[in-house]
């Protein structure tokens, strides 16, 4: 092979990490059945998993493959504790296995230290063990915390901050003077601090820009998708609170707030100002508008149009949305209208025949 | 810190500018009151303004925030110059709200000239006063105008066309034989000349695909978002005309025309070969059909479907659209669909009861 | 100019290519009319076309275009071989457009080889004139196989496989261990292998990420459209198959299966571990929920929102979709909404009437 720069990795990758079955079920919380000190050294789904692997059942009508699995051992539920097989019990397998893969995931390798093809303006600061990748540019007076990885290509403008053990993937782009907590993680593409669309109109209906000198800041364990766009506030800050998940193609326009633990799945868009509570949930493609309130709690389904501020806890849907149960009574009332146009006419003819019997021909 | 490439900032960055109330009544056409000869140093919202800055009120409802605001002097609507504080006063306090804004504002810095990393083509002709920015490329034959900014990490291909003053934030991609206006602003991430999406289908139902030969034309004074796709013509040119604002994650599809002064907002798509006319708004996440016509001023509310030519000075919604009155009943009419059904379930009784009554049990 | 790394070309760029009326009648199996001995030198469209080049007319509306023509020559459907100038006549005249388009299209330029600014990791095998562009990230491992062009900018992370004669264009992330078959071509920001959104809730409602694992493959003849997200799995595979053809901004989650020559056009997202089968046609903006079957030759209407399975064959359409057929039925049923309350109010006025004459004042 041909190479021009030579990219030297880390030299000594640690070893394939294994636990006993006895150190696992203290970790998670859950109850053991048979060995011990079985150890595992991965976790596999039911179908992929090898032996000396971990896999977990979720659901009762995965017994099947529970039985055939080639799985070391299966995390299951209490109702599946039967299975004549090294167990490790839990109430929540789902988040067990969360946890467990968790113990065994290695990010993603990149050269320790500052790559030599890495741009790096005056007065960084960069943290303990971070990694700054190969054509990364970091611009002067950033701030990169300790442990954070920041993947090859990627882009920060000046006085940027960054906590501790973030990750910033590959083509992140990291506008000035926005902040980024700790155990951040920023998929490839995601735009953060671009302008938020701001103009005004002159006399000719001609659009004047409104300078966006505000920022963004993202708090503690967000972990945000791939080719989001996030923009900079006109004035102040867009704000998205600790422990939020966005998904892939997510828009969140100047000055909106997202609450804590809230989850926007792929390709929703938040117009401006609008304020998100805590856990709140949108389904893919909500469209939301700006200056409202989605309270804690909300849910809104897929593809809805939110025009009005949400209560806290309140299900809706539709476009424009409506309380969810009345949205599936619209879906199905919808449907039947060619039956109530034809119900209708029947009774049209009816009425008419009603009447000529009693005013005669 | 650590540094590999070190990077050299503008020497001298700009002092801080200021300007007397007296000549920004002159600039913004607005009227004074209180000293003519007060200085302000920026622009803040009326919460975050700090005094010695310039801040604006554009509705009554916000005149307990302006009576507390620590500005030194505020630029207000003519209803509210009762307000005992240096005041500039205007018709269009908005307007003049973004062009304070603009005097005050500062573009985000590169190094002038090429930076040592990027990558230059070939016969690329840089006008005066350009930057060309870290870990930029820039194809041969590629021409760029005076005073342009082109952001760290930026792709042009080959014989690309840059007018003079535009800014090219971090990431953009903009793809061979494309050209680009004056004073076009061009945020992160977005790809302009990417292949339009044209295939002819075989005799097996395998898709051939055409090749796409024309280019995508940018006027000037256009501002696109990041994020966004603007897709090369199959033959011929995409055309974005002059003064359009293009938010974030928007589809523009190969040959499509959009007309000067339009607004497209985030998320919107707009299929092959359409074209918009000047002063069009299309509301967030809507979708356009190919091969249509949206006439002069016609405006699209959020999330609507346009299948078919929207006329001059049009407001439509809904998904098919509809005039957007209409679409307002309709959605009023689908809300009370269960009260519609109950009300014919009466007259349905009424009736069988009034046969009974005349033809007897 | 001023140029810090120049870029070495090409040295011999093709000479144009021509091709005779009788060599183009073979490879794309039509019949001439005219001199078969007539050379032309490229494709344009109708009002586009030289002298010396070929066009093509794909309907009878354009033959007034098609006499006006200034091409050397015409591909026509047979029922237009009576115009009066050299034709090649095919029953799809669309199609032999296509497949002539290829003939003169030439990719964008790179230099060959790999240049000297990309990050080559160790192990890295490139192939027989594959291409490595300014800037380029590939990382330990990667596979590239022959006559690959890597266009500047793109990154690749560890362990990745990317077959034969693939366009990668500027911009494209490509995440660790995916792979690419041969002949794929993947536009500028689109992100390969991204985490797919994974968590599991913690007793505080707090969202525990599950580590995605897996990984995203794509099988030969793919195209993906600019600033795509297809994630990786969580265990197993994202899979792509053979042909199948994506717009921009379109989102793919994690485990998610699309069949071979199938259609994704712009905007669309597809939710996790749904199974799409072969010749699927998603139009713009259509959102699918996850884990369902989209059957082979399904065709979804655009902005539609998939709730269910969709079978073989069928056509569906709305959110949430029906049947296409019985959509469109809806769609003028609602329309006509505001005459349904108005006939049903005139009906219980004739019932009131009734009512009256039968039983009195």
């Amino acid at each position: 092979m041909s190479s021009s720069k030579a990219m030297t990795l880390n030299p000594d990758p640690s070893p394939p990490k294994s636990y006993s079955l006895e150190e696992l079920a203290r970790y998670l919380g859950a109850s053991i059945k048979g060995d011990p000190l079985i150890r595992v050294g991965g976790l596999g789904s039911l179908e992929d998993a090898q032996a000396g692997e971990l896999s977990f059942v979720s659901h009762e009508r995965y017994r099947p493959l529970a039985v055939n699995c080639r799985a070391a051992a299966l995390i299951v539920p209490h109702t599946m504790e039967d299975l004549d097989r090294p167990l490790l019990i839990t109430g929540q397998p789902y988040l067990a296995m969360a946890r467990a893969a968790q113990l065994f995931f290695e990010p993603p390798a990149t050269p320790l230290g500052v790559h030599e093809t890495a741009v790096v303006g005056e007065g960084v600061e960069v943290g303990k063990d971070a990694c700054i990748g190969p054509l990364v540019h970091v611009g002067p007076g950033c701030r990169i915390g300790e442990g954070t990885r920041i993947y090859g290509g990627t882009y920060l403008g000046r006085e940027v901050e960054v906590g501790a053990h973030c990750m910033l993937h590959p083509h992140v782009t990291l506008l000035d003077r926005c902040r980024v907590g700790d155990r951040v993680i920023i998929h490839s593409g995601t735009v953060i601090g671009s302008d938020g669309f701001g103009f005004a109109q002159d006399e000719l209906g001609h659009h004047v820009k409104i300078p966006q000198v505000g920022i963004v800041q993202i708090d503690d364990d967000v972990e945000i998708g791939a080719n989001c766009t996030i923009d900079r506030a006109a004035f102040g800050r867009t704000w998205i609170q600790r422990g939020t998940k966005i998904d892939n193609l997510v828009q969140i326009a100047h000055n909106v707030v997202v609450g804590e633990h809230s989850i926007l799945i792929a390709q929703v868009g938040v117009s401006g100002s609008t304020r998100l509570g805590k856990h709140v949930v949108l389904a893919g493609q909500v469209g939301v508008v700006g200056h409202i309130e989605i309270g804690d709690g909300a849910r809104v389904g897929a593809q809805s149009g939110v025009g009005r501020s949400v209560k806290p806890g309140e299900d809706v849907s539709g476009s424009p949305v409506m309380p969810h149960k009345d949205w599936r009574k619209m879906v199905a009332n919808v449907k039947r209208l060619p039956q109530l146009r034809e119900e209708l006419r029947r009774l049209q003819k009816n009425v008419q025949e009603l009447e000529k019997a009693i005013h005669g021909e």
